[in-house]
């Protein structure tokens, strides 16, 4: 059974009475570790474990002893504390900078357990940071996303969702839909009153509604791109550079040491950051027609990566049989590029194309510098705004359809359909929210977020 | 060429010049990251980092916005100023707790290199802790000890080693030999003025040292097992039941998960902490007479581990050929067992044996109870004393030789033999010492610490 409320924060939000820690730094080895405790039982807890801390004395640091259930030091730590409301839980909470070992950090830990806290759960501080008002839902979501950051636009992106830039454009959209909302419900109130029903202000106001979660719908693409890669696809004939060019490439540009879930299979994938966006980078086998049944899988291979790709380079040497010719996808930015020009004898290269030899590094330069380009216009296209994720992409996609079927013509109909969309956009928000869809949100979270 | 100085603090030591920075918590997605930043340029690179942070309200943490030289916003982050000398380096600090994202730390760092701080080398803080008096040289080396800590006497040794215990017994012997260097140059000094040599004082004065000396030596070895882990030894016939006792003793009691440097080959190893202490447990082949050759390599290597033992477990099963015989190792406290204990029909047991069957579990509490006892004694006779490291050890030996071949007849000698004793006690505090001997010191400390 679901928990719903539908006035105000979600009771699926509320704190509840535990006080929780968890290590909120990396596990390993290391000069410090933070451990964090938050909750109503903070003060008491700390007068135990740690005396020394005045808690009123909030954001003021001091060097303090930490002792055991025995009474025996186990530490020396840096204590910053933060009393209710101030803090980012807003509930009283202590951060201690103890000493890295992984001994210390558990010691500490099972100290502050022992004195009547709990493990926290993933993502349980900024869970309660959502249900004491610190942030919204859609704020708690780019705390996830700048820990995982990796790119300077990953990074930038979560950034101004945390500032609350997306949570705007998300309030601005339910506010529309309240009045929408409100001047159909006064159409049926007053139906029998000869207060005319405004059916054009009414539809102008569902379609600008419209026209805005479009608009919020249309950045889902360059949030993908942002968040899981920019596909780029070498492709070309057998024997056309297309590894060597992928290995220039990948050691050039800052690489991305992290590994991406998935197999790679026979496309050898590398990933880069280029522009400040993640780029994935995929090398292919030759295509051509061949009898060898496994030449003809990788070919096969090579036609999906393709039709996934957000850029094609495509690779045809100029010692290679037949005219250079186009590559078969459609709707996917392609870089043409005579391979192998070193070959080329003084030839000229056909408009459109980009001589390149990696031998002699013609052309290197300015392939790179057209790859920039089309990797920027993959997310520029946002014009400063913040692309929406998956989640925001399903509560919008909702709202659009409910607008959509809106009936205009009878404001009964139209109201149940922008009590829809409004339903929609408050989720978006967290302020009708599921206890399972905040358990999905939260459990991507590392513990001690 | 190596410079020392050998008066006060040594110039090997100084600071320099440079601000430094580096990540102070472990590597690898996180809630939060800390940066520390350490040097004179300190204020100034806040003021053009993080110009909201005061450097002069020491210890007092805000919320301030971290910039690049673009002046582009790259976190938010809770920034805590140390000013000099009221911080762990004694200089100007600043730390940063940011998000924790790779992308984040490196962005900061960047930024903060950009405005002229430079990376810091490992242990390159607490070196400067060193050099501006925070801590000597020996505190420093329990710094690093306590960051790899994985035991409670691991943490516990470094803590008392840290709080300046071992300091204290090196100052106290180096005040002495400094005392009998003095009685001793008195003694040339007036040799023509009939101010006698008194050479009984003199002679036991440096009794009273070299015993000091020998008590701290006789610390190495509990120190080695502390650090590097006590050796367990399991010995005995084929299938009298090794095995399965490793495998019982290593699930239940707490296993280190840091794996150990060195191959076990085929004799199988397990890192437990038993006591507090870290134990590694050794499972061997089977002893016997074999004609197999592998077989007999196996035993070879059986009768290595148990020559390195500190403890050996003997077992010998009830229902084995032959009569339960001695372990062919000499000098290592040694667990007789006899082992398959339900076998055992009613049966005795050996005096001096300890009967177990690891299938009904008879004996096993008896053995864990015991295998304490002993692992308790390989450290406890410190006697609340710190033990020495191996640097320490190196040190002292030479102070122990000097002093040893000191003849006391003759008050020139005896001097010079003091004066390289006291020589060796004044390095081990730091006061003189090599740059290649701090280089060797801190370059095993991880970076940020």
């Amino acid at each position: 059974m679901e928990k719903v409320s539908s006035s105000g924060w979600s009771s699926a939000l509320a704190g509840g009475a535990d006080t929780i820690v968890a290590r909120t730094t990396p596990a390993g080895r290391g000069g410090l570790a933070v451990v964090r405790l938050s909750g109503a039982a903070t003060r008491a807890i700390v007068s135990e474990i740690c005396p020394e801390v005045d808690l009123d004395q909030g954001w003021r640091a001091s060097l303090v002893r930490i002792r055991g259930r025995d009474r025996e030091e186990i530490d020396r730590a840096v204590a910053l504390p933060y009393p209710a409301p101030r803090s980012y839980t807003g509930e009283d909470m202590l951060e201690l900078m103890v000493h890295g070992s992984p001994f210390i950090v558990t010691s500490v830990i099972d100290a502050l357990l022992a004195a009547g806290a709990r493990q926290a759960e993933p993502g349980e501080f900024t869970r309660r940071a959502v249900a004491n008002g610190k942030m919204d839902l859609v704020q708690a979501e780019a705390v996830n996303e700048l820990a995982s950051a990796e790119t300077a636009w990953q990074a930038r992106q979560a950034q101004a969702q945390l500032s609350g830039l997306l949570s705007q454009e998300f309030a601005t959209l339910r506010a529309a839909l309240l009045e929408l909302l409100a001047q159909l419900e006064g159409a049926l109130d007053f139906g029998h009153h000869e207060i005319p029903y405004d059916r054009e202000g009414a539809t102008a106001g569902r379609d600008e509604c419209l026209e805005h979660v479009r608009r919020l719908l249309a950045t889902a693409a360059a949030g993908n791109r942002i968040r899981d890669g920019l596909r780029v696809v070498i492709l070309g004939p057998p024997n056309s550079g297309k590894s060597t060019l992928f290995n220039r490439l990948a050691r050039h540009d800052r690489a991305i040491v992290s590994p991406h879930a998935g197999t790679t299979r026979d496309v050898v994938e590398s990933q880069l950051e280029v522009a400040g966006v993640r780029v994935v980078l995929l090398d292919t086998a030759g295509l051509g027609s061949t009898a060898d049944p496994v030449e003809r899988e990788g070919v096969r291979r090579a036609h999906g990566a393709a039709a996934d790709a957000d850029v094609v380079l495509l690779l045809w040497p100029v010692d290679g049989e037949g005219e250079a010719t186009e590559v078969p996808v459609s709707g996917v930015p392609v870089l043409r590029v005579r391979s192998k020009w070193d070959l080329a004898e003084g030839r000229g290269c056909e408009k459109g194309w980009l001589a390149l030899s990696c031998r002699s590094g013609e052309g290197v330069e300015k392939l790179r510098a057209a790859l920039v380009d089309l990797v920027s216009q993959g997310v520029e296209d946002l014009g400063g705004r913040v692309a929406i994720s998956n989640r925001h992409f399903r509560s919008l996609t909702l709202a659009a359809a409910e607008l959509e079927r809106a009936e205009m013509e009878l404001p009964e109909v139209a109201a149940e359909a922008v009590r829809g969309a409004l339903q929609a956009a408050r989720e978006l928000l967290g302020e009708v929210v599921t206890e399972d869809v905040l358990d999905r949100i939260f459990s991507d979270f590392c513990i001690g977020k």
